[in-house]
């Protein structure tokens, strides 16, 4: 058996949305743990001052897999490794990947440690108001790993279903189609007047947000990026000043109960 | 016009899965500002090293527009205060009651900041492996401010559209039968060998964990109960060794296009 305390580490770290003062500490002291740290670069730049004089392995865009096995390799060497991944690692984030690929052998020659952060979902909401105070459905419309098919069908159940849809990855430079039709989608189904919210960048500081609503949404604004988030509200959604609200219950009540 | 110095500030901090080190900075920072800090009692216990020596207004349970209230009141008075949420403040949190609750006056005479924590998803997600790793749902089974019909409603789209599906406050001790109604959902729609976690104070030092299938699932153990989240896999989740995994695509190609 392997003595424990020789074994490699590998922290799969959640790094928020960018801007290290949304970073939770137990990330922060992951990553200051680790000998060697592990990232898409963009990342490694978000997070610099809190890696300086570490030894960094860094590699561009889809990139991922190789990412992954370097981390497993140095882990299973011996090392304490911290991969990181933007936003949650466990929502749309590097969890997974690091998951799908170890072996069995792997996984008895390092511990794993997943540390969660705070996903682009509540950082946007956070910068519009509070519009995930209901049900809500997350949906990437990258149709890169996904049928397209099936991206449109959870686009409609969702918009059936009277969920606040949170769209991840709404548009690329090569895919600019699949926002067009979710907005027609939603149109179908929810008032022009429901609430949507473009967020690029959340919390990082160049972030910029804009709230209009289904009727007035341009889904070929040059605003919306890969690195936005679109947020449509359920039909009890609604602005009030600069805010973007959906209410906790249909009709609010003195009976709550839920501790939040 | 009002001299924005002198303006009371309120900060809606949320304060992640209970344990401090899951907390962000900035969300630290906020309780470290405030003067006076507002919320759930338990939660302020959980975070007690942070808000030392500071005032504290504390209610229980069911008390949300009181303590609501009582934080616009100080902060329309002129005081910096934090009003504290579990997980992310954004999501079913306080941050929709504080809006809601706002009138025109009050928002001109405060300053008001939603600062985003680690929301009961991605926590609970993080200790039982990668089950988020592609579009999901976030139903609440809380009937009191919903209408029973509209959250059966959404069960059966999110089983329908193969949405990875998280159950937010999924039993309460008057409460014991929509939990079994989801699981009959679920297995209406999707296989009996499909991965369920049940996770009870996730990532807290209480935290308990158990992962089982959809068929061998009991929604009236005594291990559910209002401190926890049930994850409900896709059609391609699966188990491997202790983890519970979705995959990142149906198939793994090499091109993928987010950078996470």
């Amino acid at each position: 058996m392997t003595d424990k305390a020789e074994k490699g580490i590998l922290y799969v770290v959640g790094t928020g949305p960018g801007a290290v003062e949304h970073l939770t500490a137990a990330a922060a002291a992951a990553l200051s743990r680790a000998e060697v740290v592990v990232g898409y670069v963009t990342y490694l730049r978000q997070i610099a001052t809190l890696i300086t004089g570490k030894e960094q392995f860094g590699t561009g865009m889809r990139k991922e897999q190789e990412r992954v096995k370097k981390a497993i390799e140095l882990a299973v060497s011996g090392r304490m490794v911290a991969l990181v991944s933007g936003g949650d690692a466990g929502i749309y984030g590097m969890a997974g990947l690091v998951l799908e690929l170890l072996s069995p052998e792997d996984m008895e020659a390092l511990e794993l440690e997943i540390i969660p952060g705070v996903t682009a979902a509540s950082a946007a909401a956070s910068m519009v108001g509070a519009p995930l105070m209901h049900d809500f459905a997350v949906i990437s419309l990258s149709d890169l790993l996904t049928d397209r098919a099936l991206i449109e069908k959870r686009l409609n159940l969702a918009a059936e279903g009277d969920f606040v849809t949170i769209l991840y990855n709404p548009k690329s430079r090569s895919r600019t189609s699949l926002i067009r039709r979710a907005a027609e989608i939603f149109l179908e189904q929810r008032s022009s007047d429901t609430p949507v919210a473009v967020v690029t960048n959340a919390l990082r500081p160049e972030s910029e947000s804009t709230i209009s609503t289904l009727g007035a949404f341009d889904p070929d604004s040059p605003k919306i990026t890969m690195s936005s988030v679109v947020i449509i509200g359920n039909s009890s959604s609604y602005l009030k000043g600069p805010w973007f609200v959906t209410p906790r219950g249909y009709c609010l009540q003195e009976k709550e109960e839920s501790p939040s």
